[in-house]
């Protein structure tokens, strides 16, 4: 074919895939209006307009029409018609389709189904804290996401089909491979912290409404775009990208609890920075999506703890929280106590509640067991007895109940194998990412105000959020910070803050 | 075919317009965060989002299997196969596709480009007060009404054709034989209560805070309900109905000015009530849908004006505004003067401001101004001369401006030529019906609190509501009152009122 036919064929291809990706985002509208804004008896039709809407879009993914451009793309690509960026988006394109095209329609909407109902009898199940209520759909969810797995087939364990999904180019043993000795060491790090002077506790009540102020302040501050976005309040944070110019965040106001609205939207506008600066002329294929859910999940944590937990950013919040010179007043500890409060170390139950140090086990904990459900080397019924023990020797705490224990997360009833890895690998990436930037930028740290953000924004747009899903999560990182993914920043990072923090030798 | 045959077709048949409806209501969910939340940066991509599921909705219900499936459907009405009802929605179903598919693809979107286009040189043209700016947009939105009109071709006026849109069963001439009567009485009593004792205004200051809890507490009062439904702050005040069971309204809040939120939200209330009671088992045909704009509006005009300006209510109202013990105080006026005051009747250049005396006229111009231009009785070019004279013969008011005169209304621009009579129908309804429900419920006025709106409420649920779509505006007020649509209870309820409040013999 010509290579003015191939340019007329892309922009097709390229196009359609827009439009599906408009359709896409009109279930994000429709999902973010649920979550925050929906009255309750608007629930039975809303999940219908979503599901109509879900299925379009997957009838028009998997549509031969669509095949077939990108197969003669594909081929043009071999031929060197199509620029390096082109062939990129095409290849990407064409492998997520392929997957899509592989997975039976029954087993999609069984899948659906199950996942469905599969929700409510989790929440009556952890109410109850009883397994066994559970166990019925747990296992009917781990032989259709092995029928997944299977029938998308990559080689390798049946789990790398899954986890390939949130971390393109990721395999179990390479997660093994990072996370396992990172466990080792945190294993022993937490109990010489345990040794340690611990911090003490800090809970400061505001009112909803000055929170609220506080939160978009500081998100403004940190560089969330309102005129591109809002802040929402909502049962669980999250962050809604419909669009790089309409991204969302919603915290959470517990009037005992300022600081944890505060790192909830500072974790969000993380995320949002991210969504921001996608390039939004590449609207509908991966060159304008994220790279993966990991390099994501390094956005938000980046700013939520390494810089949000910084001494440097303690002194800049103390100053934000108190000197609005508004209608409220805050009694704060001094500099140095709020530093330290602000990074308590403490094993405990639930990973959504878990400090820096802990959380990775919790996730490495969630990623042994789910990877063996799905390789057939764990049987589901066992669960609650392997959580506990794992719990046990991983935090040295003893689970109470199953509610707290493997009935905390949601992810499993919703069919979300193989997503746990990326929380673990954005706090890795996020590390060895700021490591890089600290030594290229070295007065980052230097004033304790706003503008240092500036640089820093600058710094990760061009390492990391102007290439979308052009660059493999592996290729950001190797790129941005002159080595391969490991835990090795990560380690450094926590040796140097904690040993000081809990004054260990 | 044989009865059970024709069962499973109807059943896919109104299966296939819920559907469409499903995806057109994904563009409810979208317009209202568009108007209410929407970042402004978000724009370019939520208009691209919406005519995307726009058109999908209309090549759905234009496509050819949905009409072959309502052909055999017709057939099978007139050999009696289906039901009433059935019959009713078969039909009334087939006669809006007939005209969607009357209309060629290419003046569709002609239409809305052109309209798209208008509506930002209509803007400018109104800031700067410049008829001359908008006239070519104007003209050719009129040619591509009167394509429009003539495509659909409803014998009689052209005008009929766009007038039936809005208002099912309604043609110029019985618009004309109502409201021109009418006209002549209101331009006499205009100017008789001209000699008489006009009431004081009243304008009372309170924050957008406190008038946002007024006007959800009285909202809920008259009956919208909060688990089905939301009350938010927008530039212009307006209801949505995404289904029954989520119907959303605005309101606008102005510090200086607490009635004219109170009267926004009861004039909205009053649409979402109707909106909330519509059969859910219908929706996405028109035994769902409202029977007509103009009886929309009969019931916001109902509860904002007969129930909201009467004496009773301006009772309730008081004690409501004063009453509730909170953090602010108003001072109002005693009884009779706060009453008379929610009744001033003044001759004024803008229909939004104008009051129930005055707010037909300003509909009746433009009515006899727009059925000129689809009938190429009236040139564009002459508008504003047509205008400033017949505001003067209506209202004995000169327009200095023509962006307080022609220009102010944004339908024109949009091509909702046909859409005003509803304005004016729905007050004449809903002086017909309330005039009847008295008569059934002679206790309604009795007590001055909430408990006579249940009694209300049911009865227009059992008169009105109830019946979606499947009575036209003549059968529905003729059924509930007795006599066919006409202005008779709308001069009676004027002169009753007004000439005791403007203490005229």
């Amino acid at each position: 074919m010509a290579k003015q036919n191939i340019g007329s064929l892309y922009r097709k291809f390229v196009a359609q895939l827009r439009e599906i990706a408009l359709l896409a985002s009109a279930n994000n509208i429709a999902e973010y209006d649920m979550e925050v804004f929906m009255p309750p008896a608007g629930a039975d039709h809303r999940s219908d307009v979503m599901a109509l809407i879900a299925g379009i879009v997957h009838t028009k993914r998997t549509s031969a029409a669509l095949w077939r451009r990108g197969e003669k793309l594909l081929a043009a690509v071999e031929n060197g018609l199509l620029s390096e960026t082109e062939a990129i988006i095409v290849r990407r394109t064409m492998k997520d389709l392929e997957r899509e095209r592989k997975l039976p329609k029954r087993l999609v909407e069984e899948l659906v189904k199950t996942t469905g109902a599969a929700h409510h009898v989790w929440i009556e199940a952890r109410e109850k804290s009883d397994f066994s209520l559970f166990l019925p759909s747990l296992q009917r969810i781990v032989e259709l996401k092995i029928e997944e797995a299977e029938a998308v087939g990559c080689g390798g364990s049946p789990y790398d089909a899954l986890l390939g999904q949130y971390e393109p180019g990721m395999t179990a043993e390479m997660v093994e491979a990072v996370l396992s000795p990172l466990c080792d060491f945190l294993k022993v790090f937490v109990r010489r912290l345990g040794t340690g002077n611990a911090p003490k506790e800090l809970k400061i009540r505001l009112t909803a409404k000055h929170q609220a102020r506080i939160s978009k302040d500081l998100a403004k501050l940190i560089g969330f775009d309102f005129r591109a976005g809002r802040l929402d309040a909502s049962a669980h944070p999250f962050t809604s990208k419909m669009h790089p110019g309409d991204v969302r965040i919603t915290t959470r106001y517990d009037e005992s609890d300022l600081l944890s609205s505060i790192y909830s939207t500072i974790h969000e506008t993380g995320h949002a920075l991210y969504d921001h600066a996608l390039p939004s002329d590449q609207f509908g294929n991966c060159a304008g999506e994220a790279a993966s859910y990991g390099i994501h999940e390094s956005q938000s944590r980046l700013w939520e703890n390494l810089i949000g937990r910084s001494r440097e950013f303690s002194r800049l919040l103390a100053a934000f929280m108190t000197g609005s010179g508004e209608d409220y007043e805050l009694c704060l500890p001094d500099e140095d106590s709020f530093y330290r409060a602000l990074n308590v170390v403490k094993p405990s139950l639930i990973r959504t509640e878990s400090d820096e140090v802990t959380y990775n086990l919790h996730v490495a904990l969630r990623f042994e067991i789910e990877r063996g459900l799905i390789e057939g080397r764990i049987a589901a019924k066992d669960l609650p007895e392997i959580w506990n023990a794992k719990i046990r020797e991983y935090l040295g705490v003893e689970v109470p109940s199953d509610s707290v224990g493997v009935l905390q997360d949601v992810h499993w009833s919703a069919g979300l194998f193989g997503y746990f890895p990326s929380y673990a690998l954005g706090n890795l990436y996020s590390a060895q990412l700021l490591e890089a930037a600290v030594r290229e930028l070295p007065d980052l740290w230097l004033r304790a105000n706003g503008e240092q953000f500036t640089w820093l924004r600058l710094w990760l747009y061009d390492k990391v959020w102007r290439h979308g899903g052009l660059l493999m999560p592996v290729e950001i990182v190797t790129q941005a910070t002159g080595a391969p993914p490991s835990a090795d920043a990560f380690q450094r990072y926590l040796e140097r803050k904690f040993i000081e923090i809990y004054q260990l030798k």
